[in-house]
């Protein structure tokens, strides 16, 4: 165990208010300490490195101004938002980061009043900020809302749709770009481009009057380094940044780690001037930590790390990850088929879509944040006879949710539709769980909906899909290692709506829909020794479902227990739905669904959170037990 | 019957080709008679008239330069799609327009090759026409991909995010800026404005470059229209238009409604240039039709109506409609209660929250075609304490469902929803259905979830959702008008999670969620004259289910039936789920969940498609019956 770093003048900032008695010239002091607290943290937990560092002089210049938590700070999806915890009352547990019962990875309300508004998906800031902002004018509070939203953020829709509706409003909203030219990976797209143009000063300022607009909004006693700041302006021009236009007052670009620039404006923001603003701040992901400046990604999200060196433990893995055998199931498939495309909004790496980029990046799309647009991007394809893979986690594929109702799935447009981290995701937490997509997806007309068991079954269903040309068809699959089983050469062509019977018994029918698939068959085995004679089957299709497999099962069985990795209205509605149509548990069949529980559970393993909700072997033996009224002790003479 | 204008020059053109022979100086005349022909069926059929009367030259433009059905051609939303319709091939069915069997009044796929992508939800168009360009790319096809978006539409994220990608891309995508200064109400937003400065000329076209620009894009021959069509550009300025930082070239604005302006651009855009272009068209919504040019809403959706006068007629209400009883009770609500706020998404009559805004100008807000960033407002609202009403359509909710379950249901902040529309929609057909909400809310820990069974219903849960501040609630209820109830004085609070038996029976029990309560009392009548002695229900909540209710239903019932205006996954699947767990359908119970059927169902009055469904008191009985094993024929003595 190493030491913890020295860090005598954070030692005396608990609270922002303490941060508000020092000094302006403390505060590099400060930023140098919060960066060696955070670097120390983050090596012994692992969680999001890079953001927070960019992030640590604006943090600390935000706190010093502004006066939180009565003002409202608002961190956009919240990777960097680990300076800001250190420095409002929770550095104490800053190294319980995303354990199980520890500190979140995201800002949140229910943490911290200094979080007046949880954050974890991207691009949300500004709407949620633009709702504060106008909730103080309608009360008469003078209360200032910041939103601090990163230039990859702002490929989302929504965040246009808050900067469109707020510049036409009156309200008093403080946006402050954090332009560190990179999302998770390097940002795509115009605005990006744009942004980059902007701060490098190929394109300036374009205040049409800006002494006008300066004194305007600021009031007569114009600081003089907002001057400096702007004063690179090239006067009167015809027309103004984007921002200008969306009716924005628009500062900058400044730099985001010097006090000097970042501290005079923020004051002037504060003390004057009317109707939005936008602050473009250039700040530089990685800051401060030479490993994560000089890596690709600037450590974006990392594993424990030894501080010195910056390299990161890696876990053995046991098997390859359902992302890795995706990615290279696809580009196996891509090689034979040239109609084969991908799509991947934001997240080649986490998709596993840089695999195919790699080989085929005429082929390979990456959209930005922008899953409204990536689905229907990939209808468009479709359309043409090409044969787009949308892959989205399951969480950010509710952003696409009426684009996949509105344009693929009335339309039967045949986009496939990869759906990672299905299921609990662990550190991150239930902002990231994939529990509805099933629901969401099974209840569409004409959607074929599939989940792996294993990797072997996601192999197949990467090949089902390629294959499947008749409508939209998706395939679910968790975060992390696979089971470890015998990967086949290539996937096979799976019939659709058949599934398959692992093991056949007499007494009880589990039926998995996902990687629980596992677990089954160990409480099989537990239930076949207390003499519960158990078939275990793997549905692989939630639609079209297996009817004959299903009327099998419920005939010739006592019990019959569906488990899934999703919440109600999903695979088990979809059984429960054709058994009672067909009148399948009129005569006394005992059907147990088995879904995630009806509330938000909080990060912990993944392995941890699925006994929480009984859907391990043990909930599965113990939901059988109680169908057949039995306490599980001594059972054996009952089966 | 009034005879139908006369149209010698249409008469000829029944497909683009027949179009294409004509000489230009023909097209005036053509979009004189297609107007005619229009207004002559729109005032049969009802339906959306002013849009398509302001985009008549246009259309013949582009299907005159360009080589359609080869040349894809996609209108935004589909409400100006009727014109092209006229042009390719459909007039002789124009006067079925929205009819059970006829035409749809929107664009799509299954209807004509010349609608190479269905549309009916707005701002889908440039993702769509990307995806195509893209395609035509990778086919090594000079094919050309035309979209044509209004500027109402511009306000969605979803089309930011279409044109961030695109301006990143290199692909031949043809954007035509369809600027009527009006979506379905006057358009909201710093865009809107921006566009209007635009049009207005008071910010002038921006090329940085222009001669240089315009050589590169469309090579050296530059026709003396375009240089007309641009000549008011004001030479060489710093930054562009916001289209230009974008990544697109920006040709206009030029004037929609002349031939002389059209067809030079599309001819010199088809023939020439690379990568993205806007061409931002002014036009005029109802052009051409005088009392639709008078009319404030530009005749955006009409009844029919009296060609020479203009006069819509108004067929007699039995009752008010769900949307009236919803503004005024809400305006009754805010009036008591100065949190209430509501937000619309530039849906302001179409909710009934133009009520609100003209007794509460400043506690409504219009955020224009912007569902996620409504949802996240709202949310922001709520979070400091105010009491947000975001009045959404089912299916338009759809757009911002990543933001209910993020930003709202995980934080679990109070906003109301709202949601009209619920159910079948009648002549807007499957893309306007309201059928998944239920579903994809009750999912949600946390949420409560109404549906009203009749207007006094709805009555009673404005005032529920606006006095429940624990978390989220919806209250979804149909298009149309009430059933004529008695409306109290003004709503009662109900107890959360509390059902309401309207009649009590002792074999057969009808569990209904909405307003199929009518139905279901119907059907009850027929049952107990079968001699099948029926209770009727209703449960006012899917979530909280009540308990009691449903167990009273289950043990002292043979036959339980759910009975909802929903898909699979809603409101019967929480019953089942509930019933499964508690063991409540393991004795015998003969349940029977009737939900909306899994297909897409096409446009005709809603009570035929009820009927259709099994959804009606016919069906109803009839489920009832078959789970009985009865034919309904001599079923007395068997009761």
């Amino acid at each position: 165990m190493t030491s913890q770093p020295q860090t005598p003048l954070l030692d005396k900032v608990r609270y922002p208010a303490d941060l508000r008695e020092l000094e302006d010239r403390d505060l590099p002091q400060l930023a140098h300490e919060v960066r060696d607290e955070m670097i120390d943290a983050v090596s012994k937990t692992g969680g999001h490195l890079g953001a927070g560092l960019g992030v640590v002089e604006l943090t600390i210049a935000i706190h010093k101004v502004f006066d939180t938590p009565n003002d409202r700070l608002i961190f956009d999806v919240g990777h960097q938002c680990y300076p800001h915890k250190i420095l409002t009352g929770r550095r104490d547990r800053i190294r319980t980061l995303r354990q199980e019962g520890g500190l979140s990875g995201f800002t949140k309300r229910a943490e911290s009043v200094y979080d007046p508004f949880g954050a974890a998906h991207s691009s949300t800031s500004i709407s949620a900020g633009l709702g504060m902002a106008v909730a103080a004018d309608l009360s008469g509070s003078d209360r200032k809302v910041i939103a601090v939203i990163g230039d990859g953020a702002m490929s989302a829709g929504m965040a246009y749709e808050a900067l469109n509706n707020a510049g036409a409003l009156d309200a008093r909203l403080i946006v402050i770009l954090n332009d560190n030219d990179m999302s998770i990976a390097p940002p795509t797209g115009a605005m990006s481009a744009y942004l980059a143009r902007l701060a490098s000063g190929r394109t300036y300022m374009g205040f049409r009057d800006l002494g006008k607009k300066l004194t305007a909004y600021l009031g007569k006693n114009i600081d003089r380094a907002i001057t400096r700041a702007v004063g690179h302006a090239r006067g009167y021009v015809t027309g103004g940044t984007m921002f200008e236009e969306m009716g924005f007052y628009h500062i900058g670009p400044i730099d985001g780690h010097s006090f000097e620039h970042l501290l005079p404006v923020l004051r002037n923001v504060r003390d004057n001037g009317q109707g939005p603003v936008l602050i473009h701040v250039v700040t530089q992901k990685g800051k401060g930590y030479a490993p994560a400046e000089a890596a690709a990604d600037k450590y974006h999200g990392v594993n424990k790390f030894d501080v010195i060196t910056g390299t990161q433990a890696k876990a053995k893995p046991n098997a390859p990850s359902y992302t890795a055998v995706f990615g290279e199931a696809l580009v196996q498939e891509a090689t034979l088929d040239e109609k084969i495309v991908g799509i991947t909004a934001a997240m080649p790496s986490g998709t596993g879509l840089d695999k195919l980029a790699e080989i085929f990046p005429k082929r390979t799309f990456d959209v930005g944040i922008a899953e409204q647009h990536a689905v229907t991007f990939a209808a468009g394809l479709a359309a043409e006879g090409f044969k787009p893979f949308c892959a989205l986690y399951s969480t950010f594929l509710q952003r696409g949710y009426d684009q996949v109702v509105h344009d693929v799935a009335i339309q039967g447009l045949p986009v496939r539709f990869p759906i990672d981290r299905a299921g609990f995701v662990g550190a991150d937490g239930p902002t990231h769980a994939g529990s509805f997509d099933t629901g969401f997806l099974a209840s569409l007309p004409g959607f074929v909906v599939m989940a792996a068991a294993d990797e072997a079954e996601l192999k197949h269903m990467v090949r089902t899909a390629a294959a499947y040309n008749e409508g939209p068809i998706s395939f679910r699959y968790p975060r992390g290692e696979g089971v470890g089983v015998q990967l086949p050469e290539r996937g096979e062509i799976l019939e659709i709506g058949k599934g398959r019977v692992m093991k056949q018994g007499t007494k009880v029918a589990l039926l998995s829909f996902g990687t629980r698939l596992a677990d089954c068959l160990l409480a099989a085995e537990d239930l076949d020794a207390s003499g519960l004679s158990t078939t275990v089957a793997d549905a692989r299709f939630a639609k079209p479902l297996d009817h004959d497999l299903i009327r099998q099962l419920a005939r010739e069985h006592a019990v019959l227990v569906t488990v899934e990795e999703g919440a109600v209205g999903g695979f088990g509605s979809q059984v429960m739905q054709f058994l009672a149509m067909e009148g399948l548990m009129d005569n006394g069949l005992k059907v147990r669904p088995l879904v995630l529980p009806d509330l938000w559970m909080e990060q912990a393993k993944p392995e941890v959170m699925y006994a929480k909700a009984g859907l391990d072997a043990a909930g599965i033996v113990s939901t059988v037990f109680k169908a057949l009224g039995q306490s599980g002790v001594g059972v054996n003479a009952a089966g």
